[in-house]
Protein backbone atom coordinates (compact mmCIF):
# COMPACT_ATOMS: atom_id res chain seq x y z
CA UNK A 1 0.00 0.00 0.00
CA UNK A 2 1.93 3.20 -1.50
CA UNK A 3 0.41 5.57 1.33
CA UNK A 4 1.57 3.26 3.88
CA UNK A 5 4.93 2.81 2.42
CA UNK A 6 5.30 6.51 2.21
CA UNK A 7 4.55 7.43 5.83
CA UNK A 8 7.22 4.44 7.05
CA UNK A 9 9.79 6.53 4.87
CA UNK A 10 8.63 9.76 6.19
CA UNK A 11 7.81 8.84 9.95
CA UNK A 12 9.79 5.51 11.01
CA UNK A 13 12.30 5.37 12.95
CA UNK A 14 14.84 2.33 12.82
CA UNK A 15 15.90 1.85 16.33
CA UNK A 16 17.06 -1.11 18.51
CA UNK A 17 20.24 -2.76 16.15
CA UNK A 18 17.89 -2.18 13.09
CA UNK A 19 15.32 -4.91 14.76
CA UNK A 20 12.64 -2.56 15.77
CA UNK A 21 10.67 0.05 13.58
CA UNK A 22 8.98 2.92 15.69
CA UNK A 23 5.74 4.36 13.85
CA UNK A 24 3.60 5.17 16.49
CA UNK A 25 2.97 8.89 14.92
CA UNK A 26 0.08 7.14 12.82
CA UNK A 27 0.10 3.62 13.87
CA UNK A 28 1.21 2.80 17.99
CA UNK A 29 0.57 5.40 20.50
CA UNK A 30 -0.78 8.18 18.45
CA UNK A 31 -3.36 6.44 16.18
CA UNK A 32 -4.35 8.39 12.65
CA UNK A 33 -8.13 7.10 12.61
CA UNK A 34 -8.46 8.32 8.85
CA UNK A 35 -5.46 6.42 7.75
CA UNK A 36 -6.51 3.10 9.98
CA UNK A 37 -9.34 3.30 8.42
CA UNK A 38 -8.13 3.17 4.66
CA UNK A 39 -5.93 0.60 5.95
CA UNK A 40 -8.56 -1.97 7.35
CA UNK A 41 -10.68 -1.14 4.27
CA UNK A 42 -7.37 -2.30 2.35
CA UNK A 43 -7.02 -5.62 4.02
CA UNK A 44 -10.75 -6.30 4.31
CA UNK A 45 -10.61 -6.22 0.77
CA UNK A 46 -7.96 -9.12 0.43
CA UNK A 47 -10.10 -11.73 2.61
CA UNK A 48 -13.09 -10.42 1.30
CA UNK A 49 -13.64 -14.14 -0.26
CA UNK A 50 -12.33 -16.29 2.57
CA UNK A 51 -15.91 -16.51 4.31
CA UNK A 52 -14.04 -14.62 7.54
CA UNK A 53 -16.66 -14.69 10.86
CA UNK A 54 -14.54 -13.45 13.51
CA UNK A 55 -11.65 -10.89 13.33
CA UNK A 56 -8.86 -12.04 15.86
CA UNK A 57 -6.12 -9.70 17.73
CA UNK A 58 -4.32 -9.17 20.65
CA UNK A 59 -4.18 -5.94 22.44
CA UNK A 60 -3.14 -3.53 22.66
CA UNK A 61 -2.23 -2.12 19.27
CA UNK A 62 -3.98 -4.72 17.03
CA UNK A 63 -7.24 -3.34 18.37
CA UNK A 64 -7.59 -0.18 15.68
CA UNK A 65 -6.47 -2.22 12.76
CA UNK A 66 -8.90 -5.16 13.74
CA UNK A 67 -12.20 -2.54 14.09
CA UNK A 68 -11.27 -1.32 10.92
CA UNK A 69 -10.98 -4.71 8.87
CA UNK A 70 -13.50 -6.16 10.95
CA UNK A 71 -16.39 -2.88 10.07
CA UNK A 72 -15.23 -3.89 6.59
CA UNK A 73 -16.05 -7.01 6.90
CA UNK A 74 -18.91 -6.92 8.98
CA UNK A 75 -18.31 -9.17 11.26
CA UNK A 76 -16.75 -8.63 15.24
CA UNK A 77 -13.76 -8.55 16.42
CA UNK A 78 -12.02 -10.69 19.57
CA UNK A 79 -9.25 -9.41 20.88
CA UNK A 80 -6.87 -11.74 23.47
CA UNK A 81 -6.10 -10.57 26.67
CA UNK A 82 -2.96 -10.63 28.16
CA UNK A 83 -3.70 -10.43 31.62
CA UNK A 84 -6.14 -12.25 33.62
CA UNK A 85 -9.42 -9.64 34.06
CA UNK A 86 -11.90 -10.31 37.20
CA UNK A 87 -14.54 -10.45 34.52
CA UNK A 88 -13.28 -13.42 32.96
CA UNK A 89 -15.45 -16.52 33.65
CA UNK A 90 -15.76 -19.59 31.80
CA UNK A 91 -13.79 -21.52 29.40
CA UNK A 92 -10.33 -19.79 27.90
CA UNK A 93 -8.15 -20.74 25.11
CA UNK A 94 -4.96 -19.71 25.67
CA UNK A 95 -1.52 -19.46 24.73
CA UNK A 96 2.35 -18.14 25.99
CA UNK A 97 3.81 -15.35 23.19
CA UNK A 98 7.48 -13.47 24.21
CA UNK A 99 7.13 -9.74 23.13
CA UNK A 100 10.61 -8.93 21.74
CA UNK A 101 10.09 -5.11 21.74
CA UNK A 102 8.58 -5.48 25.91
CA UNK A 103 11.41 -8.51 26.61
CA UNK A 104 8.55 -10.60 28.39
CA UNK A 105 6.31 -13.43 27.75
CA UNK A 106 3.19 -13.17 28.37
CA UNK A 107 0.10 -15.36 28.69
CA UNK A 108 -3.16 -14.12 26.07
CA UNK A 109 -6.71 -15.59 27.08
CA UNK A 110 -10.04 -15.56 24.88
CA UNK A 111 -12.81 -16.96 26.31
CA UNK A 112 -14.29 -20.00 25.02
CA UNK A 113 -17.69 -18.69 24.37
CA UNK A 114 -16.56 -16.10 21.76
CA UNK A 115 -14.11 -18.73 19.26
CA UNK A 116 -15.55 -21.85 18.00
CA UNK A 117 -15.61 -24.40 15.39
CA UNK A 118 -17.83 -22.60 13.19
CA UNK A 119 -15.58 -19.98 13.12
CA UNK A 120 -13.53 -18.85 9.84
CA UNK A 121 -11.10 -16.25 12.06
CA UNK A 122 -9.28 -13.76 10.16
CA UNK A 123 -6.12 -13.11 12.20
CA UNK A 124 -4.68 -8.85 12.35
CA UNK A 125 -1.69 -7.62 14.10
CA UNK A 126 -0.22 -4.20 13.42
CA UNK A 127 3.30 -5.96 13.22
CA UNK A 128 4.47 -9.57 11.98
CA UNK A 129 7.98 -9.53 13.27
CA UNK A 130 9.67 -12.77 14.91
CA UNK A 131 6.10 -14.26 14.85
CA UNK A 132 4.87 -14.49 18.20
CA UNK A 133 1.80 -12.92 18.62
CA UNK A 134 0.70 -14.75 15.32
CA UNK A 135 1.63 -18.38 16.46
CA UNK A 136 -0.05 -17.74 19.61
CA UNK A 137 -3.03 -16.22 17.79
CA UNK A 138 -3.21 -19.18 15.92
CA UNK A 139 -2.92 -21.50 18.55
CA UNK A 140 -6.07 -19.82 20.09
CA UNK A 141 -7.93 -21.01 17.05
CA UNK A 142 -6.93 -24.30 16.66
CA UNK A 143 -7.72 -24.49 20.38
CA UNK A 144 -11.37 -23.72 19.39
CA UNK A 145 -11.86 -25.74 16.48
CA UNK A 146 -11.90 -23.04 14.55
CA UNK A 147 -10.79 -22.32 10.61
CA UNK A 148 -7.68 -20.03 10.01
CA UNK A 149 -8.77 -17.71 7.34
CA UNK A 150 -5.15 -16.10 7.15
CA UNK A 151 -3.61 -13.40 9.11
CA UNK A 152 -3.72 -9.29 7.29
CA UNK A 153 -0.77 -7.49 8.89
CA UNK A 154 0.17 -3.71 8.73
CA UNK A 155 3.64 -4.00 8.48
CA UNK A 156 5.63 -7.11 8.14
CA UNK A 157 9.52 -7.24 9.23
CA UNK A 158 9.77 -10.13 6.49
CA UNK A 159 13.51 -10.57 7.53
CA UNK A 160 12.82 -11.66 10.70
CA UNK A 161 10.93 -15.05 9.45
CA UNK A 162 7.96 -15.05 11.19
CA UNK A 163 5.29 -15.61 8.68
CA UNK A 164 7.47 -18.45 6.96
CA UNK A 165 6.68 -21.13 8.83
CA UNK A 166 2.78 -20.20 8.60
CA UNK A 167 2.97 -19.65 4.80
CA UNK A 168 5.14 -23.02 4.13
CA UNK A 169 2.05 -24.64 6.13
CA UNK A 170 -0.22 -22.76 3.29
CA UNK A 171 -1.51 -19.65 4.85
CA UNK A 172 -1.91 -16.55 3.48
CA UNK A 173 -0.74 -13.66 4.88
CA UNK A 174 -1.28 -10.64 3.83
CA UNK A 175 0.65 -7.50 4.42
CA UNK A 176 -0.21 -3.70 3.26
CA UNK A 177 4.30 -2.70 3.95
CA UNK A 178 6.76 -6.13 4.23
CA UNK A 179 9.87 -4.75 4.55
CA UNK A 180 13.06 -6.65 3.31
CA UNK A 181 15.80 -5.08 5.37
CA UNK A 182 16.04 -1.78 7.20
CA UNK A 183 18.80 0.51 8.90
CA UNK A 184 18.50 4.31 9.98
CA UNK A 185 17.93 6.19 7.21
CA UNK A 186 17.21 3.34 4.78
CA UNK A 187 13.82 0.87 4.78
CA UNK A 188 13.90 -1.43 1.56
CA UNK A 189 10.64 -3.00 0.65
CA UNK A 190 9.83 -6.01 -0.49
CA UNK A 191 8.66 -5.88 -4.51
CA UNK B 1 -28.59 5.69 24.50
CA UNK B 2 -31.33 3.59 23.98
CA UNK B 3 -29.08 1.12 22.28
CA UNK B 4 -26.48 0.64 24.84
CA UNK B 5 -28.74 0.68 27.60
CA UNK B 6 -31.01 -2.25 25.64
CA UNK B 7 -27.62 -4.59 25.13
CA UNK B 8 -26.50 -3.81 28.73
CA UNK B 9 -29.54 -5.31 29.88
CA UNK B 10 -29.77 -7.74 27.00
CA UNK B 11 -26.26 -8.83 27.88
CA UNK B 12 -24.46 -7.32 30.75
CA UNK B 13 -23.82 -9.81 33.48
CA UNK B 14 -23.48 -7.89 37.09
CA UNK B 15 -20.70 -9.68 39.19
CA UNK B 16 -17.72 -9.21 41.34
CA UNK B 17 -20.64 -8.46 44.43
CA UNK B 18 -22.29 -5.96 42.57
CA UNK B 19 -19.12 -3.85 41.75
CA UNK B 20 -18.59 -5.02 38.15
CA UNK B 21 -20.33 -5.07 34.97
CA UNK B 22 -19.14 -7.47 32.42
CA UNK B 23 -20.37 -6.63 29.05
CA UNK B 24 -17.89 -8.30 26.78
CA UNK B 25 -19.83 -9.85 24.34
CA UNK B 26 -19.68 -6.20 22.26
CA UNK B 27 -17.10 -4.13 24.10
CA UNK B 28 -15.03 -5.12 26.33
CA UNK B 29 -13.32 -8.22 24.66
CA UNK B 30 -15.37 -9.18 21.83
CA UNK B 31 -16.00 -5.70 19.83
CA UNK B 32 -19.39 -5.34 17.41
CA UNK B 33 -17.79 -2.44 15.38
CA UNK B 34 -20.43 -0.90 13.92
CA UNK B 35 -21.89 -0.68 17.12
CA UNK B 36 -18.55 1.27 18.29
CA UNK B 37 -19.02 3.17 15.41
CA UNK B 38 -22.48 4.30 16.52
CA UNK B 39 -21.68 4.74 20.15
CA UNK B 40 -18.38 6.84 19.10
CA UNK B 41 -20.45 9.21 16.55
CA UNK B 42 -22.73 10.04 19.46
CA UNK B 43 -20.42 10.93 21.82
CA UNK B 44 -18.48 12.44 19.15
CA UNK B 45 -21.86 15.14 18.66
CA UNK B 46 -21.62 15.92 22.42
CA UNK B 47 -18.15 17.37 22.13
CA UNK B 48 -18.45 18.65 18.35
CA UNK B 49 -18.21 22.58 19.98
CA UNK B 50 -15.66 22.13 22.09
CA UNK B 51 -12.82 22.59 19.78
CA UNK B 52 -10.91 19.08 20.41
CA UNK B 53 -7.17 18.73 19.08
CA UNK B 54 -7.01 14.87 20.39
CA UNK B 55 -8.28 12.01 21.96
CA UNK B 56 -6.97 10.42 24.60
CA UNK B 57 -7.42 6.64 25.96
CA UNK B 58 -5.56 3.94 28.15
CA UNK B 59 -4.92 1.03 26.09
CA UNK B 60 -6.66 -1.64 25.66
CA UNK B 61 -10.44 -1.50 25.75
CA UNK B 62 -10.58 1.94 25.15
CA UNK B 63 -9.24 1.97 21.88
CA UNK B 64 -11.54 0.81 20.11
CA UNK B 65 -14.20 3.62 21.18
CA UNK B 66 -11.58 5.92 20.87
CA UNK B 67 -10.88 5.19 17.51
CA UNK B 68 -14.41 5.97 16.68
CA UNK B 69 -14.51 9.24 18.31
CA UNK B 70 -11.65 10.54 16.91
CA UNK B 71 -12.84 9.64 13.43
CA UNK B 72 -16.23 11.56 13.85
CA UNK B 73 -14.18 14.53 15.25
CA UNK B 74 -11.53 14.18 12.72
CA UNK B 75 -8.64 14.11 15.10
CA UNK B 76 -5.67 12.14 15.67
CA UNK B 77 -6.09 9.44 19.10
CA UNK B 78 -3.19 8.99 21.77
CA UNK B 79 -3.75 5.97 23.66
CA UNK B 80 -1.60 6.24 27.13
CA UNK B 81 0.84 3.02 27.67
CA UNK B 82 0.96 0.54 30.19
CA UNK B 83 4.00 -0.91 29.96
CA UNK B 84 7.16 0.88 29.05
CA UNK B 85 8.44 -0.51 25.15
CA UNK B 86 11.53 -0.13 23.96
CA UNK B 87 10.28 2.18 21.47
CA UNK B 88 9.30 4.44 23.81
CA UNK B 89 11.96 7.09 23.87
CA UNK B 90 12.54 11.17 24.75
CA UNK B 91 9.96 12.73 27.47
CA UNK B 92 7.61 10.81 28.88
CA UNK B 93 4.00 12.06 30.71
CA UNK B 94 3.78 9.38 33.84
CA UNK B 95 0.82 8.49 35.78
CA UNK B 96 -0.23 5.94 38.35
CA UNK B 97 -3.77 4.21 38.41
CA UNK B 98 -5.11 1.50 40.32
CA UNK B 99 -7.21 -0.99 38.45
CA UNK B 100 -10.10 -2.46 40.16
CA UNK B 101 -10.75 -4.87 37.94
CA UNK B 102 -7.17 -6.34 37.64
CA UNK B 103 -6.16 -5.62 40.87
CA UNK B 104 -2.76 -4.05 40.45
CA UNK B 105 -1.02 -0.61 39.99
CA UNK B 106 0.08 0.68 37.03
CA UNK B 107 2.27 3.16 35.48
CA UNK B 108 1.13 4.59 32.72
CA UNK B 109 2.90 6.94 30.08
CA UNK B 110 2.14 9.36 26.99
CA UNK B 111 5.74 10.44 25.12
CA UNK B 112 5.41 14.62 25.28
CA UNK B 113 5.58 14.65 22.03
CA UNK B 114 1.89 13.32 21.29
CA UNK B 115 0.71 16.15 23.67
CA UNK B 116 1.62 19.82 24.06
CA UNK B 117 0.14 23.20 25.32
CA UNK B 118 -1.83 23.60 22.36
CA UNK B 119 -3.99 20.63 22.82
CA UNK B 120 -7.45 20.19 23.49
CA UNK B 121 -8.23 17.24 24.91
CA UNK B 122 -11.07 14.84 25.35
CA UNK B 123 -10.68 11.64 27.45
CA UNK B 124 -12.61 8.17 26.07
CA UNK B 125 -12.97 5.52 27.34
CA UNK B 126 -15.33 2.56 28.15
CA UNK B 127 -15.84 2.81 31.60
CA UNK B 128 -16.19 5.47 34.33
CA UNK B 129 -16.75 3.25 37.54
CA UNK B 130 -13.81 4.90 40.91
CA UNK B 131 -12.60 7.14 38.04
CA UNK B 132 -8.53 5.89 38.77
CA UNK B 133 -8.28 5.69 34.96
CA UNK B 134 -9.88 9.53 34.37
CA UNK B 135 -7.76 10.98 36.92
CA UNK B 136 -4.58 9.73 35.71
CA UNK B 137 -5.02 10.53 32.44
CA UNK B 138 -6.25 13.83 33.35
CA UNK B 139 -2.74 13.72 35.23
CA UNK B 140 -1.35 13.36 31.81
CA UNK B 141 -3.16 16.25 30.13
CA UNK B 142 -1.93 18.83 33.29
CA UNK B 143 1.44 17.95 32.91
CA UNK B 144 1.15 18.03 28.78
CA UNK B 145 0.04 22.00 30.03
CA UNK B 146 -2.78 20.87 27.58
CA UNK B 147 -7.04 21.83 28.07
CA UNK B 148 -9.04 19.16 29.11
CA UNK B 149 -12.01 19.68 27.06
CA UNK B 150 -14.06 16.86 29.12
CA UNK B 151 -14.84 12.87 29.05
CA UNK B 152 -16.76 10.37 26.79
CA UNK B 153 -17.51 7.66 28.74
CA UNK B 154 -19.52 4.54 27.18
CA UNK B 155 -21.01 2.86 30.91
CA UNK B 156 -20.34 5.20 33.80
CA UNK B 157 -21.29 3.22 37.32
CA UNK B 158 -22.23 6.32 39.01
CA UNK B 159 -22.45 4.90 42.01
CA UNK B 160 -19.12 4.04 42.57
CA UNK B 161 -18.28 8.17 41.92
CA UNK B 162 -15.16 8.42 39.65
CA UNK B 163 -16.66 11.32 38.21
CA UNK B 164 -17.86 13.20 40.80
CA UNK B 165 -14.78 15.45 41.51
CA UNK B 166 -14.16 16.38 37.83
CA UNK B 167 -17.69 17.61 37.91
CA UNK B 168 -17.48 19.16 41.16
CA UNK B 169 -14.75 21.46 38.96
CA UNK B 170 -16.73 22.18 36.24
CA UNK B 171 -15.40 18.84 34.06
CA UNK B 172 -18.27 17.94 31.48
CA UNK B 173 -18.60 14.39 31.22
CA UNK B 174 -20.80 12.74 29.29
CA UNK B 175 -21.68 9.11 29.58
CA UNK B 176 -23.83 7.07 26.66
CA UNK B 177 -25.43 4.93 29.82
CA UNK B 178 -25.46 5.81 33.33
CA UNK B 179 -25.98 3.27 36.44
CA UNK B 180 -27.63 3.94 38.86
CA UNK B 181 -27.17 0.70 40.93
CA UNK B 182 -27.03 -2.66 39.71
CA UNK B 183 -27.34 -6.22 41.13
CA UNK B 184 -27.77 -9.24 38.95
CA UNK B 185 -31.03 -9.11 37.17
CA UNK B 186 -31.60 -5.57 38.00
CA UNK B 187 -29.84 -2.40 36.42
CA UNK B 188 -30.92 0.87 37.45
CA UNK B 189 -29.93 3.82 34.78
CA UNK B 190 -29.93 7.67 35.92
CA UNK B 191 -32.51 9.50 34.00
Amino acid sequence: MQELKARILAEGQVIGCNEVLKVDSFLNHQIDPQFIMRMGKELAGRFQAAGVTKVLTVEASGIAVAMAVALHLGVPVVFAKKKHAVTQQGGLYSAEIYSFTRRETVHITVESRYLDARDVVLVVDDFLAHGEALHGLTELIKQAGAKLAGAGIVIEKRFQHGGDQLRADGVTIEALAAIEKMEPGHIVFAE
